[in-house]
């Protein structure tokens, strides 16, 4: 069956090259019929739709296909003709079916669905993550995914910038943007102490205490006063204990960094980056996103056709805080100038109050980081916040201090020991220059583009507390 | 000086549209001249070129350019024109220099070299790695390694791969690929310990013990038997200590994996594959290219342009053994059927015998990865080593085992715990197919694509014994 070159049920279904002998493969997703004729569809990952293959009962009679049950792998070589029935546009008229893996339907984790998510959660489905790509939805999901990633590639490639890959093993824990996980091949019991009774990490592997990032800022910053204009994108860890459907232990992150960029240029390259993403999965993911649409959630069109039609509205955090206090909604956390924003604020000015999604700048020096300059009034700091429906903060950026002695003096009051970022303040002591950047949480964007509603749902293998499964 | 639009070097290097204003900001690499005129060559990072700088004294007299040292960054304004000397054809006749960052020649560790490395070794600028991007040599590099992984995205995206996440953090350590880093919060002394006095990591954050992935293979097949063809392309780690110019601690991978491709297909796919990628960096990053030929290594181009243009040869691990035992050079290690094969051999293979890259299969199964697809005689493995001149095995891959049985087999004879792998082995427990994948080592691509020579020069900030920094 190997003569014929291999097609894939996305080609098959888009081809108007009909009645030519064609060999496909996939997975049964069901399979009905009667004593004539039995329709089977198939379904190799190309896309969410399956090719129906007919089996004529002359040639197939049914005790043959008892192998052919949901979830079996099948090759097909037959006829691709215009359909005779509704639903589809071509079909396979069989001519040779081989079983190249069968299912045992007892036992089967997935039969009863067949091609949709009925009788089996989304919950249930987290449980068999390693199985779960072969549904409609996460199959969906997962496409989406990758669609968003080349997009993300191609915007920065087409724009000029560089991809670097920051370091994921770090020896610095300087940031403090969260817990970190600390990295080992120190003995589990009993490790080599020093003479302080402390353990001694000059006989770890890197010679010093290292843990997984939490960032590549502060890397791509290096690079960016060298290249220009880079981009990150990679893993990034949190060893928070948050049992909720917004966090992960492992997530991926966007970083972009560009020299010269001010904080107008900094939300301009934040909102025409969302908007292009937003506008690639719409033309390149319809059929995904119609599914995810129809099954799950009935703006999720709507919601994204408006994110392209619409400019992101533009606001000072002391703007806000202005109409949160003249809002008539109660809210549970008061708000004052000064302290951070909460959910229930950040979805106020996005979903209620402008209606459509919100960048917020110039934040209270005290709640952001020691690398965001500061305004000229000393109080405000030129960080900015995108605010997404349904998602939150889908990106945090600023323009960073590039002035080495004003860095200097937020390290000292923020407690960031100088020492371990000698090489960060070097940028500023050699041709130091304006730049910005900001961090795009990768799943929350994929939450927002599918309209799931937890991020455990988004990323192929989860990882969160008590749980690294597969 | 913002009313500007912002041009790159690159740009205003390659345009036609002369005589008008324009902004550009950089790094300046050299300043030298009488006292009539100053020239600036400013870099950045766009492009490995400089723009040149044409600093009339009657404008900007000289003591008003003391700032304007090597490292110091600029925002100039001026006509860009014809240019009168040599080596460029364009030139930007300042009206404005403003200097935004200053670097005291004195401290600054590139002062010596200008725009060349000249007077800095690579190994020294290893010790620098957060400003060695600020080289022409890092610069090349890391645009190269750009490239380099868009193109690596192009190409399966543009063949109907998806991408796909696979977990960084692993519970499982079943592949063997190599030693792992443990991941843990429990306390660094004194953790918790279970019945037995053996530490909990029930108690751990995962609640089970957890490292940093060798491998996303066994992942990437769960996702093909699902979407039918997709990649990695990710961090893995191996805690080896080994301190060569081969390996790192940290470093990135590419996995295919394809179902329905048989070994056949996989040789196709991989060669494919690479010379698709050289052929693009040939195409899109000739300076680069060019800089490094000159500076480093003379026959780089002409090594890239053979391999694009000449078929990798193709022969069994069984015909190499009868190539190396009958071949007059004196091998160190002996060689004979059955043992693994050391890179004296395979360079002797490559640059010897055939001249031109390799691609050896079909390996003694005692020797390859209980995974591997056994082959009829019951001694073999349809495994496939790419092996390529100066850098020895870029890729390994193989055939997939799709028996249960047979695999369930393998594993016993290699100690693999089924129980650890119930996941895996449930993809040929559901509608198994044959499939196959292989591993390409990102930094060895950069490596023969850059003609660089240690693989800690490829790689932004290298991770590896004893050495964490940045």
């Amino acid at each position: 069956m190997s003569d014929l070159r291999k097609t894939s049920v996305q080609d098959l279904l888009r081809s108007t090259d009909l009645d030519r002998e064609v060999l496909v493969r996939g997975w049964v997703r069901t399979r009905r019929g009667n004593k004539y004729v039995q329709f089977i569809a198939l379904n190799d990952g190309s896309t969410i739709h399956t090719i129906q293959v007919v089996a004529d009962a002359e040639i197939f009679p049914e005790e043959n296909l008892k192998e052919v049950t949901t979830g079996s792998c099948l090759a097909v070589r037959g006829k691709l003709v215009a359909s005779q029935g509704k639903g589809q546009a071509v079909e396979i008229q069989a001519s040779e079916i081989e079983v190249l893996g069968t299912t045992n339907p007892e036992e089967y984790p997935l039969q009863k669905r067949g091609s949709d998510q009925k009788g089996i959660s989304l919950e249930a489905l987290r449980e068999i993550a390693h199985l779960r790509p072969r549904t409609n939805t996460f199959g969906a999901v997962l496409r989406i995914r990758h669609a968003m990633a080349f997009a993300i590639h191609k915007y920065f490639n087409d724009n000029g910038y560089f991809y670097v890959h920051t370091p994921i093993i770090t020896g610095s824990d300087a940031e403090g943007a969260g817990q970190m996980f600390r990295v080992t091949t120190l003995p589990e019991q009993n490790p080599p102490l020093d003479e302080a009774g402390q353990v001694d990490y000059k006989q770890d592997f890197f010679g010093k205490a290292t843990n997984l990032t939490v960032s590549g800022q502060l890397e791509g910053e290096l690079a960016a006063m060298a290249l220009g204009k880079i981009y990150t994108f990679g893993p990034t860890f949190r060893a928070e204990n948050s049992n909720t459907a917004r966090h992960l232990a492992e997530f991926w992150m966007i970083e972009p960094e560009v020299a010269f960029n001010d904080l107008h240029d900094n939300m301009d390259l934040a909102e025409d980056f969302l908007r292009s993403l937003v506008r690639y999965a719409l033309e390149h993911c319809a059929d995904d996103l119609q599914f995810l649409n129809d099954q799950y959630d009935k703006e999720l069109l709507n919601r994204l056709k408006f994110v392209v039609d619409n400019e992101f509205q533009r606001l000072t955090y002391t703007e806000a805080v202005e109409i949160l206090k003249s809002a008539k909604q109660k809210f549970e956390f008061p708000v004052d100038w000064g302290t951070d924003l909460q959910s229930e604020h950040e979805r106020y000015l996005v979903e209620k109050h402008f209606k459509k999604p919100v960048i917020l700048t110039n934040y209270p020096k005290e709640i952001k980081a020691f690398y965001m300059k500061l305004d000229d009034d000393g109080r405000t700091v030129r960080a900015m916040d995108v605010l997404f429906p349904g998602i939150g903060e889908i990106i945090g950026g600023s323009q960073r201090e590039e002035d080495l002695q004003k860095l200097v003096t937020r390290m000292r009051e923020m407690h960031v020991p100088e020492e371990d970022l000698w090489w960060y303040l070097d940028t500023r002591r050699y041709g130091t220059a304006p730049h910005a950047g900001f961090g795009l949480g990768f799943e929350r964007l994929i939450l927002f583009v599918t309209g799931m509603s937890n991020i455990r749902d988004v990323i192929p293998f989860p990882r969160f507390p008590k749980s690294a499964e597969f």
